[in-house]
């Protein structure tokens, strides 16, 4: 039985001739090998969203041909030496608007888990920690035919953060009461020494990064980056010594959910001082805030050329 | 123990002086009753997520003033003799706006189960359904203190979808068969007496729309809008005769994801004809395909201007 | 068109004859309003689970009859002076029984989101936090008809926990650190005054008792009891001064996950001494370590009549 | 700074003497290469729970023993030619019992996602699908130290379910309508040419089937098993012949959530007739129905012996 001989029910004219911004599949689940040069290749399972336009003039989108763009540009970055999540994104993107030829717009996000590999801070025990990365593409064409790509990369990664208020509000009590028995010196002395209490909880720091065409980001820099912009990192296995030092070094590294928000764009500023200016970058923070029951949120979406004349560096 | 007396951590100057787009709350829960006219008042449990903007000149913002706010504005909406809940959303915005004085932006949004009541379809059983309502408001003060605030309802609802296409390929293949020992008249006969299989699954449609100032919108009006934009309504009492008569309604009235979408668009505009032009309203479909593990999706992102010129209704 | 008149296909032989332990409905979601005596009324929008089981002589249960009797026993709690989640259980699984004549077990379980109301600790703010409340009944019938049921009532409860293991090793830390210039007297001294770091989140506590047909217990009893056996309550609004106190207060109560169990067992034998040596409990206490990814977890079921005798109260 | 040092809080005497009977962690990932014997080996990222029982005179057990023991755990896998979950499990439970010197039970589950390959029906396309691999271990050590070890396999599958007893009242109701213009012989035969309507959706299918030391199962049996109970197998790709298949192949096979238990019990027992008779298995269906916003639900657990003899196959 030949395929074609089923009606094609979605090229009829719809009855309501409104055009759509996006059609597509959500929740697609893909094996993906991605190699890379001088490293084992990584095995991940990422889930897929892929979607294009649909014209006024179209009662349906082709969909069957989604899932099958994302098989063909998953089984094609195997052949690759070295490939990135945000490179198969666009290839997936410029993919969907062969197969849909009434499309010029296309979109594609793309999540994974993905373990990284680290050592406890004082007994160096062997730790695998689970992060989150993320992936987005875009492709337009426009009237000539021409296509243009935009591809981010990003990650979501969980780590500790410890409030500075909370914590200044506990040393200014303990200060009281210290001199009530110690002079004012001694005083400053043990405040020195102490590692005062504050409410502490798991945070999750996300960025999303755009790339150009030539560009190069490594999504290990860009979890390292939210690690660090936590009061400090969180790690599966913490014999005592690693616990006692994890918690003294977030207590002297207290955080608000704004500073993480903040230390990340320096980060990035830092990592790839060179990046296009025009480029979007996203970043956000949520704190699982242990004295509620909600959270505490910041956000920043800036183009990068913004970013550095906030900081003086352009 | 005076309020005053603990120090005012947020206050200070950040080490980065970079400004943040969103600093606040998400997932504040409040119990919240709303008075309506002529009618009984409603008691909901929505949840909150409340913003503002903040300099780069400040640490961290003044966050407990957030759920502050929140009570506030829930309290007084008591009071009223009839309210919205984006009107609330209106009011939150305002009220933050004033409480963090260095803000210029503030943005909430709020998402409550609601509950409807209906009849099932033939044996009349009162059955209650539960849909999601959802609200957000954004103000945004000018240099000389002036507050624009744009506000906006919607809904997200079940329902049911059966696929065209799958059923008519079905029944491409019924009439092939039939033609074998019937004449083309009464086949056709058949056809159109028939109930024919296709694929159906669980549909989740969602409406938000802007409202200007002194729009009014039925939050019930939306939640029928997108219950009509699928093949059928679901019911969670249903007798045998119910059951067939849902069945076969679905059947005689099969839509793509797309056409879902299509459909709440003509139903706001015939619902709603003369709201203002400039108002951005967002429809969404999702169908949970029973034929795969993936869902079909379709958007639509548009002013209501732009709709009624691509309906000619302009 | 009578109702009867569809063909019953539940009531046909299975072709392969299994009997069931369970068959029923899941995530029906109900408006329920609960009278109290000299209180307000409580709405309420649970989720109920309802099961019965089947014999392998009947080819499907007939499911309809569920949603039915959940309304039903919704509709006449309306009706008594004062009526608690766990007796509409009770109720529920009664009528199942009556509706389903071939079943000789039935069972349910209900969940819903319960708002309490309290007080910050030191500003007196007034606050809402979202509690979720849990019933279950089972129901069996023996041979001569005689119906014998067991219910149970609990609640889940977030609260904040402070890891004494991780404190220990801070103070230890510090104290051979100010041992450098204090002596030993001054030390223990400042040690007392100190509010010392460790790490601290979320943690949720739940009970679940089983209470006598006779037997009356208070949700907000089960509630009270969880909170308690925590580091510290968590509260939506908090001051500086109320947050101050909070992250004091926690940290003088430091309680590992096996702690807030074994707190929340005292709790129940202090609170209720008197009720049946039969009965079933569960405690369970899940902490969402600031330190870890992963949780930490906790869980003690027995009878009340064990746990007497494990404190020696028998 | 050597490792022993810090205080051993966990080993101190509990206030409350109450014994525990899990504490542990939950949700710890961690990535899992599983060889097999003339097959590539499979890399899967699971979760696990990992606990011990406390007893009453021990404040707290050592947690962080439970993630090393994953570790040390599935570091040693590597090293099996061909491995099974459940053996792991199985190793994880012996390996709990001897780092936690003072327990007498421990238990262990872990969920993993698992992708399996397969062809569309009829065009023959390449597909991938994600289902959810399930094992535990339960191990109790008796009074002179000896270990006893219950290990089981499992799996949740998604697949799609056909209503029968609305697609009997469709065809009850196309029955009556073609008589009036039909007879009798002739209508039968349409009746058996047509596929008729149902209602249907994606339905979840779980076993978990204890095997004892020295049995073997394999985990794509289950599976299969699960896919061929339902009415139909989903697929990620699916042209339209592949579609127009699967949906009348479902139609053609419907079935009611007890259903699919049922065929489940003699799936297992077709496929493994001779696991031991003592052996526990738990079957569990759970249909998202396409009417409802409710899901129905179904479950049998009984030992292998017994569910032979309901089959009469003992």
């Amino acid at each position: 039985m030949p395929v074609c001989e089923f009606p094609d029910t979605q090229d009829k004219e719809p009855e309501i001739p409104i055009s759509l911004n996006k059609v597509g599949v959500t929740g697609v689940k893909k094996l993906l090998k991605i190699n890379r040069k001088n490293k084992r290749p990584i095995i991940l399972l990422p889930t897929f969203n892929a979607y294009v336009n649909l014209p006024s003039t179209q009662k349906g989108s082709h969909m069957s041909r989604n899932p099958e763009a994302i098989t063909e540009v998953v089984d094609e970055a195997i052949n690759e030496p070295e490939i990135h999540l945000e490179t198969i994104c666009s290839n997936l993107v410029k993919k969907l608007l062969e197969k849909h030829e009434y499309a010029i717009s296309a979109e594609t996000e793309v999540k994974s888990e993905y373990v990284i590999h680290k050592l406890s801070p004082v007994t160096n025990k062997k730790t695998e920690e689970t992060t989150t990365i993320i992936a987005r593409a875009l492709a337009t064409k426009d009237e000539e035919g021409n296509i243009n790509v935009r591809k981010m990369i990003g990650a979501e990664v969980v780590g500790m953060t410890v409030c500075p208020c909370a914590q200044e509000s506990v040393v200014k009590d303990s200060r009281e009461k210290l001199l009530e028995f110690l002079d004012e010196q001694t005083t400053e002395k043990v405040l020195n020494t102490v590692t005062f209490a504050s409410h502490n909880q798991r945070g999750r720091g996300t960025i999303l990064l755009e790339v150009a065409e030539e560009e190069e980001v490594n999504v290990d820099d860009l979890i390292k980056i939210i690690q660090d912009s936590m009061s400090s990192q969180v790690c599966e296995i913490l014999k005592r010594p690693d616990e006692n030092k994890i918690v003294t070094n977030a207590h002297n590294n207290p955080v608000f959910v704004e500073d993480c928000v903040r230390n990340m764009v320096k980060g990035i500023l830092d990592y790839y001082p060179n990046l296009s200016n025009d480029s979007t970058v996203t970043f956000k923070q949520v704190n699982e805030e242990s004295i509620h029951q909600h959270n505490a949120f910041a956000e920043k979406t800036s183009s990068l050329g913004q970013l550095k004349k906030e900081l003086g560096r352009d």
